[in-house]
């Protein structure tokens, strides 16, 4: 029996982001809701709204997370969480975050219309804040919820007008979390639904990936110096040409990374030349280099490598290099349970699946470590996130909900 | 004989130049002194004063070019030209241009006092531009001199406070030149004595460099365009990325022109990706690439190569690219009859020098199609120029005006 084949029309989905996108749909382009704004309280509060006329139950966690629930009735103490969060960054689309709290929204819907009661509780979350678009702080909704000790960081934040983090939240109506390391003990499983904001899915004509990791970075900025000198009069023999010691590198990152293949990334998406000047030969040059894998081991040696490249290169064409790692988040695996339930559901359900890993961080890498998590992805179109071109064909949303039925129903229905 | 060796010695050149260096020196550092300001005309004052203390027979044209004039006994109708620009650039050094004149004065003065009269006349020219730093507009002095049609482009220009080009030259005391295209029948040959702006004599550790070339130039800006994508969401194979390109471009322009060799120099010096975030693979890269060879043809097939090679890596790594060739400005060689002439004398006085070309352009480009032309240059401390950072010893100061009496003598006092 399939579970939830089309449940609901794409349209239908389509039409509930619209509605939720419409708080903090920015004049300038897209849906602008950064954390604890007029605009972030109106779509909680709208959200609260839509959820108790579901017949779900709701509360508002200290902090702000919102929850919906499907109360079960054999395991009062088993609670199966899905949802994403509610905030967005400057201008985003209409599917980042939004489309995993509609999809969990629906999904739940669905199954109480349809099955009734389920052993275990179901709850949808709207979770504060995962972009860091306010404050320089990422992840504020799902690290509460996981008791994670980083959130005391917010302390002495302030927004870009200088407001302080408490004073924001307090005029949203929430607080610091009582017991800021606690976690709820009844959370058996989360099921994060999301946009994949790449464009896997979309070149292999799937509309349903289902998420075995996430994949661990290192961000670095390398700074070369050589000599700034006259592109005229300075033979190429007599030149430390920062500019040429750069390509060098980016050339054979490049050729490294093609060579090690997937799901090994590496990106120079940044630079910067001093002088800059069409005449003059850069005395310095500033790079950043991206590198994500999914195993923390392949991680270390690929960026290791790296690392000695960089250094060897420098040394050929003499300029001077200092090689700054800022980054370094390790590679979070999916729970291995939770990822087989979604994959048999799926299989028993005839509902066709990627099996693949997320490139883009994600609350559920918070999550995984405290409770067992998985991840949904649904296609974006050539791969666009964080834009007003954010979007997802209406087959593709209805897939995504079709999937997250199957895997709340295994979750929260069976044995 | 030698006939200048130790005629100055370096402190004295060195304190010439402070003098004159003292009209436009900058608060900021170096000195500013652009085309027809206030210390512009200061300075053409001074030195028309200096000039004629020592007996020199001065005079402007109708622009503002100042000579002055060691008379001859012999051909009253054949005048040698030495001199160079008295303008500079914002924060300019003490040595770009103002040698040229300094050194064309105390030579004309050593040769006055110890040879007397040449057969021909000699003049020294402080030449009112040749920087580009006030107009948009470069080599106003000689492009004069020779009667270059293209100083017609000059009357709508405005320099950056909006202050008309005619404005400025009227309240200068000068005009646009009566016949603009006349040039003086007289003019046998010129010597213009520069600093190097290079670092290729300093390396080879010589005091004086004999010019026979001054290299052409291509430039270009190259534009790719790709696509921009989520650095940790496309995987390698699925890019379209610019960076990656143009690494790949400048890495092999590199190759080919170090495979070339002297007197090719070839140079990226100024690069921007869109949207330049740490992690975006950059959807777009702009570049420039400047080309230099003394020989045309050398110069032509080289940059053909070029353009072939943007063009296949654009192709291999799917970005579109597109080429604008904005300057092709072809070598000028200098005299070789002048070139010769200063050979010679310094052959026969004894004097060390190396022939080379110029890879920077000079007022000397302008001269040499209309005047047989030659250029002496000498060292620049880490081939620094156009800042206050320029420097050249003292004692390679006065080899340069001991080499430049040298020439002077072989062309204004020998048969």
């Amino acid at each position: 029996m399939k579970k939830g084949t089309n449940a609901y029309s794409g349209e239908h989905v389509q039409e509930k982001l619209d509605w939720l996108g419409a708080f903090g749909k920015d004049p300038n382009g897209g849906v602008s809701r950064v954390l604890y704004s007029e605009e972030w309280v109106e779509a909680q509060n709208a959200l609260k709204a839509l959820f108790e006329d579901a017949g779900l139950t709701t509360h508002f966690d200290d902090i702000g997370n919102l929850f919906g629930q499907l109360k079960g009735s054999t395991y009062p103490d088993e609670t199966i969480l899905t949802g994403s969060h509610v905030d967005t960054v400057k201008n985003g689309g209409l599917y980042d975050g939004q489309y995993g709290i509609i999809a969990g929204f629906l999904a739940l819907k669905y199954l109480k219309e349809t099955y009734g009661e389920p052993l275990r509780n179901i709850e949808v979350v709207s979770m504060a804040e995962e972009e860091g678009s306010r404050f320089p702080f990422s992840f504020w909704g799902s690290k509460n919820i996981v008791g994670d000790p980083s959130t005391k960081e917010v302390v002495n934040m302030k927004d870009f007008d200088g407001i302080p983090f408490e004073e924001a939240m307090h005029k949203a109506g929430f607080d610091f979390k009582q017991d800021p390391e606690n976690v709820r003990k009844d959370l058996k499983a989360f099921v994060e639904i999301h946009v994949e904001q790449g464009n896997v899915l979309e070149k292999e004509q799937k509309s349903v990936g289902i998420v075995s990791h996430i994949a661990g970075q290192r961000r670095y900025t390398i700074t070369l110096d050589g000599q700034a000198n006259h592109a005229g009069t300075t033979p190429m023999g007599y030149r430390k040409d920062t500019m040429n010691a750069a390509a060098r590198m980016i050339t054979t990152l490049n050729d490294m990374a093609l060579e090690e293949g997937d799901p090994l990334v590496a990106t120079v998406g940044k630079i910067m030349l001093e002088p800059n000047t069409v005449n003059v030969v850069p005395g310095k040059a500033t790079f950043t280099i991206d590198i994500r894998h999914t195993e923390k081991a392949k991680l270390h040696s690929f960026t290791e490598s790296v690392e000695d490249m960089l250094r060897r290169v420098a040394k050929e064409i003499d300029v001077e290099i200092d090689i700054d790692r800022w980054m370094d988040a390790p590679p979070v695996p999916m729970d291995e349970g939770v990822v087989n339930a979604i994959k048999a559901q799926c299989d028993e359900d005839g509902l066709d699946y990627k099996l693949m890993h997320s490139g883009a961080g994600h609350d559920s890498q918070i999550m995984a470590p405290v409770i067992p998590t998985a991840m949904i992805f649904v296609p974006s179109k050539d791969g666009i996130s964080h834009s007003p071109h954010e979007y997802t064909t209406p087959h593709d949303l209805a897939a995504g909900v079709d999937a997250l039925i199957s895997a709340l129903y295994n979750l929260g229905y069976k044995e």
